[in-house]
């Protein structure tokens, strides 16, 4: 057996957004991770942890099956992908991180730091059809999509990326997908009325929003090279947490002792849809062929719908730019909601289906 | 008991397109008909038909349920719609006709002569959301939605307008909706190479391929008032006999001699994609304000997929218009096929949660 | 085109408890019909019907396919099955009352006067895999089974033979059925406390439920003959009224003024339970060979689970019968259940598929 | 943090068959484990593995969400089933062994050495309404129940103890479990006709068939202790593969030379009958209260259904017994096979509804 690390091996692809490195591959965003085809009859991935509060947990697909799901311990471990297998067939696997980058947990980091094997190759991996990007919240960090119905604690376990409308997204087009969330956050505040907590203002870098000095060693806060991974479409699922917002008590900064609240003025309202149209422009300038998609409701629109349509509406004039779109998606019901009051496996699926019809409308057919 | 004329109602809307005129109500396309908020106990309509090959059929929903589907009687009958329900309170009734337009039997007709009632009001029913026109071939009648999967006589009660995408991405949306269609039809010719069966040829008046001096009493072939139900959107859904066509024998018109094929040359699929261009600029023409979807692939998209996705393109760019759209609808499977190999209702409900998908992504909220 | 009766017609195979007899065929129960291959191109029905109060409603099922729905005229009619199809390629034609007899207007009746068809075959049916009768109330009436959900109105169009857990489970084995039921009634009393509305006083009559000189004229009086159509599971569906009545006010004979009520006393509770082992005894007398399942609760079980477990051993015991078992059905909820606050469509099917399991199980494998 | 063993939690129920014992708790069969009600804020579980072939794979549900699945190292090891949660509020743990005593393995062993937490208490668990048995082949090992459709490798990660008929029947009955089984076993003979492959033989010691000195130390081969558990139901889902056995070559004994081979002829059938006689009397003695089902047919019965049909009878007839029947199971179609060719999760979905509604019938009602 020989352990190799992920970058030696050209064939093996990197998931995610990724810093430029060389040493061990940090895994930030939910949904990183790595693919490859491998024809030995063993393989297992290396791999090491650490966190203060929230555990990071993968699983693992196997020929585009959910075979395995787990925390990964602190420290270094390895962990059996497949053994006993027959040599010389292909083994497609996928591993995906299942949690968010935590935000408030510095100490949570995940790296790829191997791949053990004996004998077998690396084949090629098929071209992604397309490149998906999926911008958004706790939805989009797949909260609640695993777990049972009742649940209240904020933990890693109740967090999945397969149980995700990206996935299933993705999966269905043939795409290759990223993800760029963080749960609790908004366009202008968290839920609780925090204004620090703006997904977009982390959008631009790796994954600047997961804090401290050791993801900063890691790269987190290296810009993203949008260039390397040209986006075919940018989805934004942001709104949800700045519509809780108008409901919850104002946040009081503890350094001035100045309150901020979102509330459902005109006033306020106007400046929550510059906001998206302020998103919309800054994902154009980095992504300049992409279509952008605003893709929301999975916890409901309320208000938010008026705002965001018009500034979806506003953007496209003011860019004049026909690749922008907004796109509805089923609300959870009683019947589809998963643990934490957020979107079940069923909600994700309905979701998926409105965004692959859409996506199939838009984007030129491939593969 | 009394009997009006539906036209007397004021609160009595007919369904589909509809000649100028003052008399009985003609029936000519798929879902045409009518609806009423009534709240008498007993409500009962007064029918005409008439037939050489092809019966009409009928369906009835009482409060959004169907409940009754039948064959109309040749001559004059009168039809229960419900009895014996209990005064004042308002009960919605929808009558729908099942078949198509019969272009190939001009004896074929129906009229809605009157309604026969006593006591009860008639209520004013909610404006629709939008107004949706359907265009296209056997798909869009209905064809197949009914009846045994092996079914392969080519009869009446094989076509509805009920187990039907158009039906379900109408009512999903709050909408009314109109179809203009013939089985067998294309946009070059028919299946069978016919160049003188296309349906946009038909499409500025009421209903142009109903054929004969009886059917042209009745004001099928007076123009379409269009501005009299402004459309929010237009869906069409043709090519999939010309797609056809190719595989079959040529059409040779009996008065010249001349022969007449559609075939995948490069020219044919060129001309192909003018014909696609010109049916939206005459859509645009004659709906100035209307979403165009050319929504299309419940019985494969084959070579069509990419000769309507270059039409579409083209026209938005030739006219600058950018309320144009391709939606590619889920094909239908072994398990989704209905009677006479055609979509069944599975398949027309995967289609219609791909239109309502994408209609409530472009359609401004309403309702 | 000649007409003949059905009972011309060795090949035609007629449906429900039929009393002797030589000319039209009268209806009496829920599915009580016909059903006949033919290879002809054109077949009709003719039909006489009349009624002061509540309209027969008949389906027509073509090669399996539910095709018409509708309310019967009063008087003669002739009714279309199908026209214009190939000829000689077999069709199965089935046609069922939807409507249950009406206890409640003694001038409801159904009469299949003849067949209508010129040329075609009427071919052997195949024998049934096995012959199933049930016997209960409004649920084995499929009232509410068809229209929507809020539906309060207790008239012809909201019962329904086709979306039926009788027709279900019969067709999935292969099985002829018949029906035995009336809306209200039960074991001791109607919901109402009605002692005279006992289902089980009137087994052993073809129809005897059914009142009044014009149905006993039809037959409807006379002793059923159990010989001729031995059933290989008899199913009882009854209770849930005699479960309503001990919520309801007692009822007074207006005869003698005396009241009577079901009460839920233990005594009282005792005469129940008697009064099921005294149902099955009456099932065993007149079905030496059949199975007899209860089969109970689609509309929840309540204190009537105890009453018929114990019902059911006891009998067992008693008459020391191993060919008897209890059945629990899966109850209606918000999602299964249809008009009138009774089971659904949907509730049909999963009470179909339990009765389904539990006969292949205990019946001999046949077809 | 302390560790405590299982045997020293009172409050903790050891899922499957145990051998009596006073060390670490080994897991034989599929579905082995523990469960436990535990109000502290983290929980962990000590576990030790061995194998040369085949490592072993568990699951993990909180509050009845399946949450966790993953191979166990082999030596000691630690695994998180929760940490961060609420303390106070009970949490639900169940962990089961996903793979089956492993015949082909005798190094393969899993022993659960402790429990690891601080705080927090645990709590009774509810009676389970019910006790169940299951006996059979690949299909109660779950053989294929996970994975991919095209997988063929026969390996851990393709037997799951969740995704399972067992699981989800005691689920829906509020039922404990537990399972014997042997993938390629039969009654007679295995899959290729070794007749010492007979799951019967080792039905009365606690996991006989888990071979060699490491099992044997750990209570493999002890009796099993079945007034311990007394079952309400034992169900046999044996014969497949004496089916398959006939349609392969005779199996050559190593020592004798002499062949073995199951085949069609009326002589070995009837042996084949007088075999599941004998399992029933046996299964009977060992359960004397216990409901005996033999549940048939999730890869299709064959000649099987005659089989077993009349040996159910026999056995009936012979021991004047009424507590057995048999049910056949739907069979996986193309749309609800697993890997291996083996059913998937949709057929023991299927399987697990047949199994309830016919448990639900015959059992007292209870919980």
């Amino acid at each position: 057996m020989q352990t190799l690390s992920l970058r030696a091996l050209s064939q093996v692809r990197l998931l995610g957004r990724q810093p430029d490195g060389s040493g061990p591959v940090p895994l930030f965003y939910t949904a990183s991770g790595f693919e490859c085809i491998f024809t030995g009859s063993e393989l297992a991935l290396c791999i090491e942890a650490g966190f203060a509060l929230y555990e990071p947990w993968i699983s693992v697909e196997l020929n585009g099956a959910w075979i395995a799901r787990f925390p990964v311990q602190a420290g270094r471990s390895e962990v059996t992908l497949f053994r006993g297998m027959t040599p010389g067939v292909p083994k497609h696997i996928r591993v995906l991180k299942d949690v968010q980058a935590m935000h408030g947990d510095p100490d949570h980091y995940l790296l790829l730091t191997g791949l053990r094997f004996s004998g077998g190759d690396f084949l090629p991996l098929p071209e992604p059809a397309y490149r998906l990007e999926f911008v958004g919240d706790s939805i989009t960090s797949g909260e609640g999509a695993i777990g049972a119905a009742g649940e209240e604690d904020w933990v890693s376990p109740f967090f999945s990326a397969v149980n995700h409308y990206a996935q299933m997204t993705a999966d269905a087009l043939g795409a290759e997908w990223r993800i760029v969330s963080q749960s609790g956050w908004g366009l202008l505040s968290s839920w609780d009325n925090d204004p620090r907590c703006r997904v977009m203002a982390y959008y631009d870098t790796v994954c600047g929003l997961a804090d401290g000095p050791h993801n900063a060693a890691l790269g987190a806060q290296q810009p993203c090279r949008f260039d390397a991974w040209p986006a075919d479409a940018v989805i934004l699922n942001l709104g949800t947490n700045d519509n809780n917002a108008m409901e919850n008590p104002p946040w009081t900064d503890p350094a001035t002792g100045r309150q901020y609240a979102q509330r459902p003025t005109p006033e306020h309202l106007a400046a929550l849809e510059q906001s998206a149209v302020d998103a919309i422009k800054q994902v154009r300038a980095r992504n300049p062929q992409a279509w952008i998609l605003w893709a929301f409701g999975m916890l409901g629109a309320g208000r938010m719908d008026a705002v965001l349509r018009a500034a979806v509406s506003r953007a496209a004039a003011e860019m004049n730019d026909s690749r922008l779109c907004y796109l509805p998606l089923p609300a959870a019901t009683a019947g589809t909601l998963g643990a934490r009051r957020h979107p079940g496996v069923e909600c994700h699926r309905q979701a998926a289906q409105a965004l692959t019809t859409c996506l199939r409308s838009i984007l030129p057919p491939r593969g």
